[in-house]
């Protein structure tokens, strides 16, 4: 007959749920006590089933994910890392992709997770009032990541001081006239990034005592061919700029290849900053703000986890640091480009 | 009092079941009559509530996804789509990242999304007799994509002959000693490309009367480090290569950084040809072998669906083209590197 996770709660000498949270790697159980279950669970055979647990916990044993793309950089590492630690302590994800702005009424009128989930967690979605109700209506614990609301868990980095330290890099090396290249902050998908670093980018505009010039500002919409175009305006203006902030490396990529084809150098006549680090950055020489995207998506995993098992988790917001990365398109001259 | 389907239908003057076709997106509704369920649904103020919808077919409207990793390009591109299409025909997507070999055991041993997937999407894993068995034990649907099985729904590409279109079109510009970066074949995640990547570089090889050496076969893993370093150690050979063929872009990337750091040229030092026509590729003026990726996940998830709804699909494979992309890091002198 198989091992019960009553035998194994009896041999390790521990109660039933200590070997529930034991076994699914959860926290607050002491690694001694780990590991006498695991031996007895090991001893015994004890194959720990997420289908009876979830029948016997009254638990879906499920987190639904909400994210506005799945494709792209950012959102795959997250989607990625949350994953992991979800399987790790016996969850599984269900994902929602809300692609477009019908996609996202829909959702959000719907709620077709409803009843199917244990918690949520929403990434990088400026979110209304009405739908941060509609998430607050399906009473399980709602994490987000990339944004803070009051009342929610939520981890997240300071996008506005992250793209401050780009432009205080460009301002330390003597440009003056730095352009622009953010996302459309009335897009309906609305997400957070655009809004926080157009901010941040004005703000230490101002505190060099600059004033920012909307005409320096242009849309490229967090593509590489966005961030093309967007240089490509740029350099037609009657003053162009010297220096360049785009607030993701996506944008900056597409900068680079503009000004490369413009027979422009990097960064003699055009210096470029991104944002966020990517893994293309640094073979693309890339000066960008570096953000720790693993990090963001194992905290709040884990405080949300906890928030289903224990249901007694303060709903904090932690918020960590971003770092300048300096490399050749802002510092040095540079034989790539 | 809400509308009902049924009132829908009757409104429509169709049937429930084209009603509920219809408004799911699912093939083989003519034009006119989804026009005409459309209209009455809106007339009615009728909506299709997921949940109602799989209370009343008695179907979880979810599909199960096993990947081996999220967070690389192509992985993130098919999850992307096939999300999108069934987002449209109103099923969720379960997502399972195998993750590493403990991972994926766990997973073929204890099959977490038994009884809460109508159908399970594999994507781009070499799986073992049994844990073909362990699948099909499911009893619902199986779709494999980037691998085949007499008996499954299948949609692919021919990683042999793109690898051959790559290492073709290194042999036209007169390269005869060609070196291969590429993925290991032993590796327990066994991953599809790797294989048969490698057979199509040392098929067309063979074809053209050169004998593959296995020294200048190196690893690079499938990551951008790992392609340099495997460059490294193929510029290190006695008689090293004039070309090399990268079996992913990623690795290409590498390549190309290294070559860039030993101060020699792409292409007249070295040429590089990559696979799969990641985003960045065009970017880096890479040449490579173009992947359709999206039309890949959307072949596989339609005929998914279908199998779902109307459980006669028969299992058939789809092998979709691959296409040479010529770039300047195989022919034009190019002021990039």
């Amino acid at each position: 007959m198989a091992a019960t996770i009553e035998d194994v709660a009896r041999l390790a000498g521990v109660s039933i749920a200590t070997v529930s949270r034991a076994l699914r790697g959860l926290p607050d159980v002491a690694s001694a006590t780990r590991d006498r279950v695991v031996a007895a669970a090991a001893e015994l055979d004890y194959i720990a089933s997420p289908f009876a647990a979830r029948l016997a916990s009254g638990r879906a044993a499920t987190v639904g994910v909400v994210v506005p793309f799945v494709n792209r950089w950012f959102f795959a590492e997250v989607i990625d890392t949350v994953e992991t630690a979800l399987r790790k302590a016996g969850f599984d994800l269900l994902l929602y992709n809300l692609g477009d702005e019908a996609g996202r009424e829909r959702f959000f009128d719907v709620m077709p997770m409803r009843k199917r989930v244990d918690a949520v967690l929403v990434v990088s979605l400026v979110l209304s009032d009405e739908e941060f109700e509609a998430l607050a209506l399906l009473g399980s614990p709602v994490g987000l990541l990339g944004l803070e609301r009051p009342g929610f868990l939520s981890s997240r980095i300071d996008d506005v001081r992250g793209a401050q330290q780009a432009v205080e890099h460009l301002l330390a090396l003597g440009h003056r006239r730095i352009g622009l290249i953010g996302g459309d902050t009335d897009d309906p998908m609305r997400f957070t990034p655009p809004l926080h670093r157009r901010d941040g980018y004005r703000d230490a505009l101002r505190d060099a005592g600059i004033d920012p010039d909307p005409a320096s500002e242009v849309l490229g919409y967090f593509t590489i061919d966005g961030g093309g175009d967007a240089t490509r305006a740029l350099l037609e203006l009657p003053d162009p700029p010297t220096a360049i902030f785009a607030e993701s490396d996506e944008m900056a990529y597409g900068a680079l290849r503009t000004i490369r084809r413009a027979n422009l150098r990097v960064p003699e006549d055009v210096a470029i900053i991104g944002f966020d680090d990517q893994y293309n950055a640094e073979l693309l020489d890339l000066s960008t703000v570096h953000q720790p995207v693993a990090e963001q998506a194992i905290d709040i995993s884990t405080r949300l986890l906890r928030a289903i098992i224990d249901g007694d988790v303060e709903p904090a917001t932690v918020v960590l640091p971003t770092e300048l990365v300096v490399r050749g398109s802002t510092e040095a001259a540079c034989s790539v480009y």
